[in-house]
């Protein structure tokens, strides 16, 4: 690991986005590119920030009735097609075994690229009474699909970790009451824990996950003028509860369908956090996410060595009491300079530095890896003067998000201005739509830009009276961004 | 869930363990058998206490300089094929992708078997200099062996979760180290968590891991008298090392190759557990590993109920207070005797009764599941009683497999007192073993018990001096048993 960690991030985050993401991954240790096109290796830094996001959201889910179960990775391929009463589905998107040991298998067996197929005739069995309802699980695993575009690490690959819930519910009413808690919980993830302000909103019909009744959707905005979906969560109505069966008898005897929802939060949320809030000397991690979230180094030489050490070590005790998970940077082979570069590289939010001056005069100095401001403080209570530094660094992240996003919802009347405004500025173009997929087009085929959601409220009047691009009358308003 | 569990399990653990065992899986909710042979679903009961070892097993990990990540879940042919330098490998077991949406693959990929082909690389990658070393990494994933037999429920299985580590060391002595500290973390797991006493040893030379050095394991004794590989950790020497290049720059500035190890713990440990606890009611569970540590059921009349009620409240807040998991059953619409019964039946290790008397008299009556010991105590100080008494259970359950395990160890001299002594007993069976191969397999053949270790440390003398086999000098000593 030291041969790479050598060298800086050499391209520039404002003009070279895409190679300057590559390079973060590389070289923060969080991803390494699989030999197979469109896989890559979780590295243990990457790794352990998906491990604190899913404690959060786990304990989020646990708290709000769900169960984590596991389902087998395989599906075969009969339970898939039975899909194909409702939708079209994934099939050309499925990888497939064919072959176990030495011979050809009778069925060949589509590796999950999503699990409403196994997992809701398991609904179905498990639900026999109204009072088994509401059932709701969770699975955090892996999933498979075969496109073939380039490699994004976190944002476009082939497998990724996902986790993906499944509930059915007695009616329609607390199936889409289900549905909000979790987009809820998502939001409340990009918001409180990473960091990251985001929209909330409905796909167009055109775009809802296959046999959906509604998709709801956070999008995140990126430093590059992107939209990424950060989560869905769906109402599926009957659809799927009729296709596999799931029926309950209600108090009166009568048999009824239940309704189900799915819900869905990748590993594209890591991509999209350290888009956001990295720059070019490496990594930024708001404190909640961070394995180190304070680092320690000494400055020292022969004389003051053995004050200067004890010191931190007495700072590193305090901070390691009150709960802050701080390393001290004690190491001999390497100079306090390369210490910096190394930490700002791996993202740590908050540095302490500490020589003579500071052990002199029972002082601290702190640096916020965000903007590199330098702060002297005294050395008492250094838990709580960290604890709220930690605080501030986590708002400075937030509040420059969120004046990115505040400044990057336009208006536009017609198709000119849609394509005009976000060929320039990128972002988000809010207007009137007609509904009809087909004023979606143009604007995809020249600019690639899409509608990634419209308002949640299907009673919402647009903003404007007429769809921006035929002229007809508005039904809703469309909000128009390039996007991952 | 309802409708099945009205039923209580109907067959008997001593005289048809297969099929109590199957009964118990499904009425205690822990699994259901998939649409495919080999496959099935960890129901939320069976998943959480999954959940809750992997819990204990990976902080004892992070304690120990493990750390998590992530690889692809498929592995190129050609990275499977380099392992033929050193041993035959899974070629037979092998689940393969040979479609990806309509198109066949150039290179067909393997379903993980285990990870070493794609991990190792990578552990090349990462290792430059001494001061990389060592590098620890572990995953939480499912792997794929596609065996064609019957279907056992967390014992056999195509598809199984488990954990699998893959380390590199500067030396024989390090290495060598790490898989003892990790078969010793897996027979606390076994001890401390799992409340089963276990043997560790190794395997024997015809029997270790394809590629490994030593392959030691922790084995455990079922109540019918088999045994099962509770886990195992390997010394994998410069095998896989020399084969994927792993090596390093020491301080002398000579270029070396590491040494590697690997170690795994699969979901078999809640087969084992589920097998050696349970009884003819249902579920047993420790408390270290039951969701729900204590159900406390009011028992009222229409006269007594608030009083009962608010009691069972008040002592279910203290014991939330004190941080034990704890259930108040207030339904309604179920007496206290089918409340006992689901309780019995999904393993809840404490029961706390609270009638009218109970009330009055400032008590509390608690049983205990596994012996169904009734014990009245003062309803002061509760949290400390129940613990205790959550202690004593613990306890309780390790002492009778501890009991069951020393009398399942005996000796024989002959290959006829091997087959005798297992025939009638199970359990293991001691004696001088020669070394070879081919002693082993008159006992297999007859009686399909093998060598499942030998002593860990090759130095110790064998029991007897002749092999009881073939009569030719005895090497070490072998223990024999049937094994799941
Ligand atoms: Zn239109
Ligand atoms: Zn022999």
């Amino acid at each position: 690991m030291s041969g790479e960690q050598e060298l800086g991030i050499t391209e520039s985050k404002e003009h070279a986005t895409g190679e300057w993401y590559a390079e973060l991954v590389q070289k923060a240790g969080l991803a390494d590119y699989a030999p197979m096109g469109g896989f890559i290796v979780t590295r243990p830094r990457g790794y352990a920030i998906w491990e604190r996001l899913k404690n959060h959201l786990d304990g989020w889910f646990k708290q709000t009735g769900v169960q984590n179960a596991y389902f087998p990775m395989f599906i075969p391929e009969s339970y898939l097609e039975k899909e194909k009463d409702i939708v079209e589905g994934f099939d050309p998107e499925v990888a497939w075994v064919t072959k176990g040991g030495y011979d050809e298998l009778e069925e060949q067996l589509a590796v999950r690229p999503t699990s409403e197929s196994i997992i809701t005739p398991f609904l179905a069995q498990w639900t026999r009474s109204h009072r088994d309802l509401p059932i709701r699980v969770n699975q955090w695993c892996s999933v498979v699909r075969w496109e073939a575009t380039e490699t994004k690490p976190f944002f476009r690959t082939k497998e990724f970790l996902w986790q993906e819930g499944h509930t059915a519910h007695h009616d329609e009413e607390d199936a889409v009451e289900e549905m909000e808690t979790r987009l809820g919980q998502y939001k409340r993830l990009y918001e409180d824990v990473l960091a990251m302000p985001v929209l909330s909103g409905r796909k167009p019909d055109h775009d809802k996950f296959p046999g959906a009744h509604t998709t709801t959707t956070v999008e995140a905005l990126m430093p590059d003028g992107k939209s990424v979906q950060g989560g869905t969560s769906h109402y599926l109505g009957t659809s799927f509860a009729e296709a596999y069966d799931v029926t309950y008898v209600d108090e009166d005897e009568e048999v009824k369908t239940a309704h189900t929802t799915s819900w869905g939060l990748s590993w594209r949320a890591l991509g999209a956090l350290f888009m956001t809030h990295s720059d070019d000397q490496g990594l930024v991690l708001p404190p909640t996410l961070a394995e180190t979230q304070v680092v320690i180094v000494p400055i020292w030489d022969e004389d003051s060595k053995d004050d200067v050490l004890a010191y931190a070590e007495d700072v590193e005790a305090d901070l390691e009491d009150a709960g802050v998970r701080v390393e001290l940077d004690d190491r001999d082979h390497r100079n306090p300079g390369f210490k910096y570069n190394e930490h700002e590289l791996n993202g740590v939010p908050l540095r302490i530095e500490i020589g003579s001056y500071e052990v002199a005069d029972d002082e601290l100095t702190l640096v916020h890896r965000p903007d590199g401001e330098e702060i002297t403080v005294e050395r008492d209570n250094v838990a709580e003067t960290v604890e709220d530094h930690l605080d501030t660094i986590f708002a400075k992240l937030y509040a420059s998000a969120e004046e990115t996003l505040e400044g990057e919802i336009r208006e536009a009347e017609s198709r000119e201005e849609i394509l005009g405004t976000i060929g320039q500025h990128g972002g988000y173009v809010k207007c009137g739509w007609c509904g009809d997929e087909a004023c979606e087009e143009p604007i995809k085929d020249a600019i690639a830009a899409e509608i990634v959601m419209v308002p949640k409220d299907r009673d919402e009047e647009p903003i404007h009276d007429e769809c921006a691009i035929c002229g007809d009358e508005a039904e809703e308003t469309a909000y128009f961004a390039k996007t991952y």
